[in-house]
C-alpha cells in the first residue's frame, strides 16, 4: 500500500556537509536515505523543507517521502534510530516523529513558515564544548541595540540586502518577518544571547545575515535607525556579515 | 632564564585518542607540545596530571613544563588557543591558565587529589547534541538508591574491584574517596545525573567502573546494600559494568 509520510528529524550538523545529497560526502539527506531504504526495504527518496549548509543544527527539519512498505510507521523512527548510532551511543541525528499525511502532501512545498534560533556566546572565554554550537563573539554586545535594530527588520520587505550570492535564484525578494526577537542570559563565562525568528520563507543565508547585522549593531558599528536604509539599498554590502554556521539551528517548520 | 610552569587546561575529549602522546594519532598531549614548541621556540614536553582515556574531557586537567623560553608566561594560553583554533570557530582544547611555579614542581606527582564529574542523561530521549557529552540511560534510574550505594563507596577501601585490566601497575589498591555525591536537576527530554566524586587518587576506569555500579544500583540490579561486599571480594565481575568514556570529565586537580 502507497503511503506518504512525514518525518521531524533533529541534527548535529557538525559531521555533515549540510542537508543535500551529493556523493562521496557525508550529507543528512543521504544518510537519512540511506538508513529508510534499509528499514523500508525499498529505495527511499526525501523531500526535505530547508537545505541547511554544513555546520547547522536541526531541532525540526521535516521532509517527507512515499512508497509501498511493510513497516508500521510507528516504529520507523526506532528503527532508523538505532541503524545510525555510533558504537557506546546514540548518532548525530535522530526522527523525532513520523506521521502518515496525505498523499500529496509535500514537506516543502505545504511549509506555510520557518522557525529558527541564532545562538551567540557573548564573552571573553567560551567552553570549547560550545565551539560548534555557539558563535563567540568577545567584545561586550549591547543587547539593546540589537533588539531595536531586530524591530525594523520585522514585517515585510524587500530583504534583497540579506541575501548571499549562490543560492536556488527566486522570483521575488521580498518576504515577511512574523518575530524577531533577541534574549540574554548568564552563563558559564559570559552572556548567551539568543535570536529567534520566524518568517513564511528565507533567502540564501538570510538568517546568519540577520545575525552579523544584529551583532554589528551590538557592536555599535550598525547604528539601529540605520536598518531601513539598509533594506531599501536592497546592498548586500551594507549589511552586516555572515555569521558561522555553527550557530544556526532550524527550530520549527509550520504547516 | 629556565621556568618552570604549570598550566590549566580544558579539552573536549571527542575528537582526541586521549590524553597522551602516540605516533600518528591526535592526543591532546600531542596537540600542546606541538603548539607549546611553536610559541616558545624550544622543544616542549609536558607532563600531565591524568592520562584521559579517548572520548574523556576535562574543565581542569594539569600538566607542567620547564624550559628556557623567551615569552611572558600570561601570554602563553592566547597564543596557544589562536594556534589551535579551527576555521572560524575555537578549537577543542584551550589553555585556561599558565602560572609560574617553582623549580621541582610536578604537575602529577605534587597532586594531592582529583575531582572527577560523571554525567548522565536520563530518559527515553536524548537530543543529539548530547551524544558526545552524557550517558544515556533509558530507563528510569532511582537516585535516592545510587546516593544509598555512594554512600557505601565514600572513604577509605581496598578498591580492586572498581579496577579494569590494562592500567599502570600499581603498589596498592587502596585510595580514599573524600566525596561522592550523586545530583539530579530536570532538563530538556529528561533528567540530569551528575556523580561527582573526588580522592586522593584514582585505579584505570576506577571511575567510569564507579558510575557503572552506580547506574546498575539505580536500575535495582545492584541492591546499594550489596555494596560493602563487592567492595570487600575484591572483584571486578561483581562490581558494575564500565560506564562510557563521554559522560566523564576530568574537573579539578588538588595541590
Amino acid at each position: 500500500m502507497e503511503r506518504n509520510i512525514l518525518l521531524t528529524i533533529e541534527y548535529d550538523g557538525t559531521g555533515f556537509s549540510g542537508w543535500q545529497r551529493q556523493p562521496d560526502r557525508r550529507t543528512v539527506q543521504g544518510t537519512l536515505e540511506e538508513a529508510l531504504s534499509r528499514v523500508c526495504a525499498i529505495p527511499v527518496q526525501v523531500d526535505g523543507t530547508s537545505r541547511t549548509d554544513a555546520g547547522v543544527h536541526a531541532l525540526g527539519q521535516r521532509a517527507s517521502f512515499h512508497g509501498d512498505f511493510g513497516i508500521p510507521v510507528e516504529r520507523i523512527p526506532l528503527a532508523v534510530n538505532n541503524l545510525v548510532s555510533e558504537a557506546g551511543k546514540d548518532g548525530d541525528m535522530r526522527i523525532r516523529k513520523a506521521q502518515l499525511v496525505p498523499e500529496g502532501f509535500h514537506a516543502r512545498y505545504d511549509s506555510k513558515g520557518k522557525k529558527y534560533r541564532y545562538r551567540i556566546h557573548n564573552g571573553e572565554e567560551m567552553p570549547v564544548f560550545l565551539r560548534n554550537y555557539r558563535y563567540h563573539v568577545r567584545g561586550a554586545l549591547d543587547a539593546a541595540a540589537m533588539c531595536r535594530a531586530a524591530e525594523h527588520i520585522t514585517g515585510t520587505h524587500d530583504f534583497a540586502c540579506f541575501q548571499a550570492a549562490g543560492g536556488t535564484p527566486r522570483k521575488t525578494t521580498v518576504r515577511t518577518i512574523r518575530q524577531l526577537t533577541v534574549n540574554e542570559s548568564a552563563v558559564d563565562g559570559g552572556r548567551l544571547i539568543d535570536i529567534d525568528v520566524a518568517g513564511d520563507g528565507f533567502l540564501y543565508n538570510m538568517v546568519r545575515i540577520i545575525a552579523g547585522t544584529l551583532v554589528e549593531a551590538g557592536q555599535g558599528k550598525i547604528p539601529p535607525e540605520a536598518v531601513p536604509g539598509i533594506i531599501a539599498s536592497r546592498d548586500r554590502r551594507r549589511a552586516g556579515h555572515t555569521a558561522p554556521p555553527q550557530g544556526l539551528y532550524l527550530t520549527e517548520v509550520y504547516y
